[in-house]
């Protein structure tokens, strides 16, 4: 094993190169001291799909750990169109004039698709990107969910250990990504624009209860009645629906953030949703449970591949689901036989 | 292999004892001439966990599955006192008296917990058990859902080969088994009481957004008011969220059971649901798809239990677990190091 001198070193159950274990120290000495342009460059590495990167991505993340988890993460989701960008901006100029450290992340696993990257052009945060208490990343290169959630995560991570305060990760609300996401964070946001009633039918199934939050954008000139209209009718919604995050009641606002009205109250929602849970302790208990729940999906994941990708039940699969669609084979026996096909290869 | 006269005789993958073919024969020939005790026989025979029960037991399924599907399988659920023993009791009554085939089943997964048992009197549909066309099973004994759900399944294959022309599938609103419920139905009724608001919170999250149509009971007397607001209130909820089932805007309706008011508009929603769905395409596509996720759960499941049952992955586990929640071990290692072990132990 190599040496460890650094305090809460974890235990290893590998045996690292001790080359990759020094090259990693000055990773993460960098990254603690500050150092931006080495964040970026360990945030690639640990987005890197070259397995040579591997175990340097694996030791950057696991000596990154120990100064990880002191910031509040923060989800914020919203369709195109309802000012994520323009929100995120406000926010965050707030936050860093105020002294805070803010990282803004995103998960995108549809950039791959034709939904187009978010904040693939930092550009449209033009001021936020010059505030120097302020970390921008883009989404990630296109992927497998699995892998850009457990990318996310690291990302998470090495921005906590690099001493940013607020994380807000920041994704499209158009698919599958807000549950990933709001398995990621403390405190889930959504933004919505009011409108006539149609253009809310983007919203996916199921967002809408995600929310600790729900803030309708764009609260400024004549719009503000829509806004108001909106938030009394969201309210009426949340009303049936069970809080997600339980002894948590979620609010809904409104907020302009051109005018920059609403902006303070929405973090204040956040700031006091952050002691209610730490007074309570489901924080901590949530942080917990979010941990195992990502290593279990991990596991499901890899198990579901290599069993999908067994010779032994790759010959017989196309065959039993065709008897199982056309009904000439149970489900049950269907998953008995795929399982003896699978045991037959591995002995 | 055992000689197969029988038409739409499936291939078979093992080698059934003879016996037991012709066994199975005799049960499914008993059950489709409509001999009801035998089909409940054939049922207990299915929910039984006796191994010395199993290959009678899937030999009766891969018989009856030639025969069934011909039904519609109508998901029924509702906190405890919406009200579904008596709105189940004159609908089934009401199809029952038009010569029409129904079968009354439960899905119960917290029967084993303080929950209490549904159906589990069956006087409490007196008026419905006596109906010559009427089959009542009340909910199998406690289990894991995963078995419950194998079991609720392949009943429902039984029943349909047994000429049943309506499946109802009632479970209580209050847990896990109305997701589960949704997978094995073709449409899926939510009762809601009307009421001061605060007994609404009971619904859990997700419900409604599982609804085909939503029903406002005990729309009687001095109750009316009541359930025309809920209604209303209901319809606004509902257009915020995305439609279950493509091509459907599910539906608001209020029905007073004991009056027996709006019973057959709320069946005539369903018929107008299938007919929907079977001239589009989405009926049979939803059930095939519905079959090939019940087997590709039931793998995971078994995926998942024996990973986690795996000796070399019991030994580790909880010292694995321990640093992860420790912050000492990244997920991603942690998996590679479970999956060291799992493996190992399998050489």
């Amino acid at each position: 094993m190599a040496a460890t001198p650094e305090p809460n070193q974890p235990s290893s159950h590998g045996e690292p190169d001790p080359t990759v274990v020094a090259r990693a120290r000055e990773i993460v000495e960098g990254v603690r001291s500050g150092n931006r342009t080495l964040l970026g460059q360990a945030i690639t590495l640990i987005e890197s799909n070259a397995p040579k990167h591997t175990p340097l991505a694996e030791e950057v993340v696991r000596q990154a750990i120990p100064y990880a988890g002191h910031s509040i993460r923060v989800g914020i989701t919203g369709v195109p169109g309802a000012g994520k960008s323009t929100f995120i901006e406000a926010l965050g100029c707030m936050l860093c004039r105020e002294g805070t450290r803010v990282a803004v992340l995103a998960v995108d696993p549809s950039s791959s698709l034709s939904h187009g990257s978010i904040l693939g052009d930092k550009t449209r945060m033009e001021m936020l990107c010059r505030e120097e208490n302020c970390f921008i990343r883009p989404s990630p290169s296109s992927g497998t969910l699995g892998g850009v959630t457990r990318k996310s995560r690291e990302t998470i991570l090495l921005c906590e250990a690099a001493g940013y305060d607020v994380i807000l990760v920041e994704t499209v609300g158009v698919g599958q990504s807000e549950t990933t996401v709001r398995s990621m964070v403390d405190f889930f946001l959504v933004l919505l624009i009011a409108g006539a009633g149609d253009e809310l039918q983007g919203i996916k199934k199921g967002i809408i209860e995600l929310a600790d939050t729900i803030l309708i954008t764009k609260a400024d000139g004549s719009n503000i009645p829509r806004t108001e209209a909106a938030r009394v009718e969201f309210a009426r919604v949340l009303h049936y629906l069970t809080s997600t995050t339980p002894g948590w009641r979620p609010q809904v606002l409104t907020c302009s953030s051109v005018e920059n009205k609403g902006i303070r109250e929405a973090w204040e929602v956040v700031e006091r949703f952050r002691d209610t849970m730490l007074k309570s302790g489901q924080f901590e208990q949530r942080r917990r449970r979010q941990t195992l729940d990502w290593m279990e999906d991990m596991l499901s994941q890899q198990l579901w591949h290599n069993f999908t990708h067994n010779p032994g039940t790759l010959a017989v699969w196309p065959h039993i689901e065709h008897e199982v669609l056309e009904g000439k084979l149970s489900a049950t026996t269907a998953v008995k036989h795929l399982f003896k096909a699978y045991t037959h290869h591995d002995q």
